[in-house]
């Protein structure tokens, strides 16, 4: 049998010293925070001047309304103040209030003649406002809708877990994209594919009639960032999910959901027609076809009537599609869109698709197959477009779809689980990758056409817009498998409402309304997260390399993989190294990805001397020797150097959680502390693995002075992990 | 596609009645007992005059010694008091203590000496006692080894959870049975054979480093009733649980549980030296197997001291064994127990095993195999036999086994997972099974050879005995799916503790524990409790009936299956319904498995007349017109009957369940209402199901005045439930 890196004989006196530099061993903590609550925890505020000046500010406070979500507004209120202001606090409703939440159209007409200037146009914005009221200072929430009420509402509270100042409040906030929803790639056997964080949330079995209290704090934690969608289940879809025993308890969670603003998603399988249906073909443009379709958004909508619309993988790795009936991507969108458009639901068509039968350069494959389609596409369809030309990588250039397709909505897909990045043992905040994308300029228009500005619809001018992001929730207790992750949902969250908030700050609210307001350690935690993502570069891909993990699984290194059916499913395939180098050409001396940019960018990206060393590897295949010019080392020391410093980050980072212990919650500090257990391990079998692999080719030994690898390279080829979680086709 | 019974069409009103008739739909309940702290709950005394009688009496105390067990001891004793006697009291720890806990050998000379003839003779048993002891009252509690301490320390504890009396205690108590285990069938990918309540607890793939809270309180709940042993893993078993990687996670769990008393155990696969260790054959006679196994259990001993030992299912249901090299199950037994003996391990061996070439009736297989081997096992081999002779039924007469090895140690297997007893959304309290099964006299001896008394190794005089629960636990935050399946923990430890418990004042304790101190609440819990499971008897496979449930994954009814490839996997075998009548003529006219029963039972049961209605149809097959003497209806009618029964007496726990909304907690109270909606619309699915079946054969119509079926026999033939939890294989 094939051992594992972790428990190899080598690794033993390394183990010894790691467990003596933690005086914590693992040991039963009865009270403590398991993460659970998320960033919605509404600890008392430590602060009793503050919480003074709260108290005295929103002790009266009165909901105008009585709709589901105004109820849900109450209940957060009073959950909320109790637990930040103190349990004792009398929480009165009164119409002496100075607090006052509503509906525009449900304030008393002098207050709402204060105010109506400055409320947001836009269905879900909202404004909080402090203003003079019969004689006294009274706070005002309201908006068009009830869900903006309880968008501002969630952002009051904010103001206070944050211990922010309430004294004269005026802010005023809108959605920069119509649809924010969360991706769930869980099967309806509840495994959840690229899943880390145990099993699917959903307990199909129970539904329709058992309803967890977990799926209205999924709700909660959602509603408070913004998010207002979900899609229930895997893009790899079941085609059961639209028989009617299943949407049965599709409707259940649509129900649990829809007083927090948020709407049901569902991925369909495009031969649903054949598999559950009954009919021979499901060629779009076969009447029968057509009409089942339209039948089955019918009975959705019976049920469901404020259903969102599908999400559909069609002609990628295997799924099926309008191609197997000789059909366009366009065709079989709009089969689908005209299906839902009578009831206002849209179609998320994915653009991850890419078919070996056309031997084109997998990167270069979603933009020859939808850029001929732009315009085609009926307008509540939406090309999802995931943010680079591969696969969700530690870091990737932009996809050269975003700014191509003038006439064509695009929404974002982002990955929010972990499935290149260590799972959820390693500490990732993925703020930065996200703002990285989001402000990348494609030129489509000119300097300035940012990749959030092809989303937001501002550049073309498009009516819908969204965003994706691929969930990383799970059963586990604290939702993400690790206490750091639930900031990426968060920062997800907060990005889709608004993609020019900055990744600090928004680290800054979570890790205050989540772990701790000691200034030092916000701080220290923050400048970790920020720098987390460029560290696990460092470790796993650096300089532009790209897909080199495990087969299948994903887990930890794999660059000598070269054994599987399809060429652009190899490592080999992706880092090209051999005697002569290593990297990717694809400049116009090599595959000539770069042409599907826009110039500058792709003048910029064709010379290796003008493309960001970030993406060196990625473009262009290089000698060893080839000089850098940040550091001035050759090529091959920089890429041991980047192994080294990304492993040597990690073991800082651990040391410097171990030093706020004292900060933190016993439980959530120790969570943490065990993550980084592993992933100083994982980190350094990813430098060990990759250095060894890559120096086969580059015949040249590790500069002097570093730490020689644990083990053999053929030690590391070896090992197997059958069970390692989240792989697909389960 | 196949429908849905929940779903049907003729549903929709009666499914709306069900509703009308609960006033509370689902909604958030933001501050309720979510079911994790299990019967530990240590919330605040509500008397205040016991609670400051308690207090008075245990605010000081003491633990003598420093042992990790007694680390355990005080942490739980801080954290239970803090919950019980209130935040604010102050747990001092000084040498005037009222409260003395530690190992007998610690105590002062006084004490000890006053003490120690009232100490139970075994290791893990207690003495809780109140002593006048310079001058004051003192309250000892004492043991021979710490883990004994540890569980009298959990034994106060319930003094106060269950309100009792304190004044001048005198507890003596020791187990009866000396290994009390849970079995996992829980694999290496966290799927649960048989497991209703979510995944493994076990997170295999952070393991070892990674240590949730759970497996504390996991290990916490155990010590609490006794348990002390765990097999992490499946019966059907994956050998990479034996390879080094894996053996480092098991070592990580069984440091975590060492403190609490509790042994860690594996299941093994007979085949493993020829899967994981390249030998060419698992002939337990070759040389090279038996040191294969000799090796492995010194290196697991290594890592774990304490190791339990093996858990086998060997040539049964496609698993390999001795057979399999035309050995015995004993000769495959021995080689392990060889292995293990060294270390003090010892080998569990499933009698659970039938093999189809011999073409003789499946209960009467096991006793055929195993009887002729009695006397040929080792002294550390344990022969673990499932209650019933077929398996886990609803009700069972027990396995002739019992009684029939007076030369081999038997132990219990019991099912804690709700596999054929409606998964985890029906409420059956095991207890009344469990005690049915121990009392059941065997006649092995003579009058008074109860189950127990073969177990617990009395009758026959063996040094070793045990009893196995097949867990029903997993990943849901309440661990058991349904707060009132916990009992079925909970009353499996403390009868495997002591096996002469009443089933209802275990029941008694455990609702005190868990749900309320309401008198009246409490005796309607209780009454509810110890109803159920005849209930659910009536429902499903009222008189004998067995085996009649939805093929694999054993959801549901499912009677007329006849199409799998073994006769005796189809519950058309079982039941024999045909136009003379229905049941399994096992008496001397038919198979003939009375004949491995003891006289008298074996002749009580070969008449119909004289054999207990319960197990009628289990040992008869009887005309239509039949006369129960009981009744004096036909056999037709009283089946009906019960089955119309079941399915009332379901409706009526769920209204009572409902009139005790106000004594409960509201997240408790809607847990189980939630489930009771769903155990009341599938006890009518199994109902209908089964009397339209039936009917068939009978010809006769339904009794005047009851309802009709919901739907036709086809409708129920056609559902389908590809997802239902707990399949084998996955």
């Amino acid at each position: 049998m094939k051992k594992n890196y972790r428990t190899g004989r080598r690794f033993t006196g390394y183990l010894l010293l790691v467990l003596l530099s933690f005086p914590l061993l693992a040991r039963s903590i009865l009270t403590g925070e398991d993460g659970y609550r998320l960033w919605l925890k509404y600890d008392p505020i430590s602060s009793p001047v503050l919480s003074d000046k709260y108290r005295h500010q929103f002790s009266h406070w009165q909901v105008l309304g009585e709709s589901q979500t105004l109820q849900v507004v109450r209940q957060e209120l009073d959950y909320a103040f109790r637990g930040l202001l103190g349990k004792s606090l009398p929480v009165a409703r009164s119409s002496e209030a100075s607090l006052i939440i509503g509906r525009l159209a449900n304030l008393p007409a002098p207050l709402r003649i204060e105010v109506e200037q400055s409320v947001p146009a836009s269905k879900e914005g909202y404004l909080i406002k402090t203003i003079r009221y019969r004689g006294k200072t009274v706070n005002v929430i309201t908006a068009k809708t009830d869900i903006g009420a309880l968008y501002g509402t969630f952002r009051l509270l904010r103001q206070l877990q944050t211990l922010q100042s309430v004294d004269t409040m005026h802010i005023a906030s809108e959605p920069k994209l119509k649809i924010r929803v969360l991706d769930h790639w869980d099967n309806l056997n509840r495994h959840v594919e690229r899943g880390y964080a145990g099993q699917s949330i959903w307990d199909w079995h129970k539904l329709p009639e058992y309803i967890y209290q977990r799926y209205y704090d999924y709700a909660r934690a959602n509603a408070s960032v913004g998010i207002n969608g979900t899609v229930l289940n895997n893009v790899n879809a079941d085609p059961l999910i639209l028989t009617p025993r299943y949407l049965d308890k599709v409707t259940a969670l649509a129900d649990v959901f829809r007083p927090y603003g948020i709407r049901v998603y569902l991925s369909v399988k495009f031969s649903a027609p054949q598999l559950t249906g009954g009919l021979k073909t499901s060629d779009p443009l076969d009447p029968a076809v057509r009409q089942w379709w339209k039948n089955k958004a019918r009975d959705i909508y019976q049920k469901i009537p404020d259903f969102g619309g599908f999400l559909v993988k069609a002609n990628s790795e295997g799924q099926p599609g309008p191609g197997d009936f000789g059909r366009t991507h366009a065709e079989g969108a709009n089969m689908l869109a005209d299906a839902l458009a009578p009831y206002g639901g849209i179609v998320m068509w994915r653009a991850f698709v890419y078919a070996n039968e056309k031997h084109e350069e997998r990167s270069k494959q979603a933009y020859s197959e939808f850029k001929p389609l732009d315009g085609q596409f009926r307008d509540n369809v939406l090309l999802q477009v995931k943010n680079g030309p591969v696969d969700f990588q530690p870091r990737e250039p932009v996809s050269p779809l975003f700014g191509a397709t003038p006439n064509t909505s695009l929404m974002m897909e982002f990955q929010i689980t972990m499935e290149y990045l260590g799972f959820s043992t390693h500490a990732v905040y993925l703020g930065p990758l996200y703002k990285e994308v989001l402000e990348t300029d494609t030129y489509a228009k000119g300097q300035g056409s940012t990749v959030a500005k092809v989303i937001d619809g501002s550049l073309f001018g498009h009516r819908l817009s969204g965003i994706a992001g691929v969930s990383d929730i799970g059963s586990d207790r604290n939702w993400t498998g690790h206490i750091l992750l639930q900031a990426n949902w968060y920062v997800f969250g907060r990005l889709a409402w608004d993609h020019t908030q900055s990744a600090a700050g928004i680290a800054g609210d979570w890790i205050k309304m989540t772990l701790t307001h000691d200034e030092q350690a916000v701080a220290a935690i923050e400048k970790m997260m920020m720098a987390s993502r460029e560290v696990t570069v460092n470790y796993m891909t650096p300089l532009g390399l790209h897909h080199i993990m495990g087969t299948g699984h994903h887990y930890g290194p794999g660059p000598w993989v070269d054994s599987l059916p399809r060429d652009d499913w190899n490592p080999v395939y992706y880092h090209k190294a051999d005697q002569a180098g290593i990297g990717f050409d694809r400049s116009p001396r090599g595959v000539n990805a770069v042409e599907q940019y826009f110039s500058p960018l792709r003048e910029q990206l064709s010379d290796p001397q003008t493309t960001p060393e970030k993406f060196l590897l990625w473009f262009h295949h290089l000698p060893w020797d080839y000089k850098i010019p940040s550091s001035g080392r050759t090529l091959w020391n920089e890429l041991v150097h980047r192994y080294y410093q990304g492993a040597a980050d990690v073991k800082a980072m651990a040391a410097q959680w171990d030093h706020l212990q004292d900060k933190l919650d016993p439980l959530q500090f120790e969570q943490v502390r065990m993550a980084f257990v592993i992933q100083q391990q994982e980190a350094e079998w990813w430098r060990d693995a990759c250095v060894l692999y890559f120096q086969q080719f580059s015949g040249q030994p590790l500069p002097d002075g570093l730490e020689k690898p644990h083990h053999t390279l053929a030690y590391y080829e070896q090992l197997s992990f059958p069970y390692a979680p989240g792989q697909g086709g389960k």
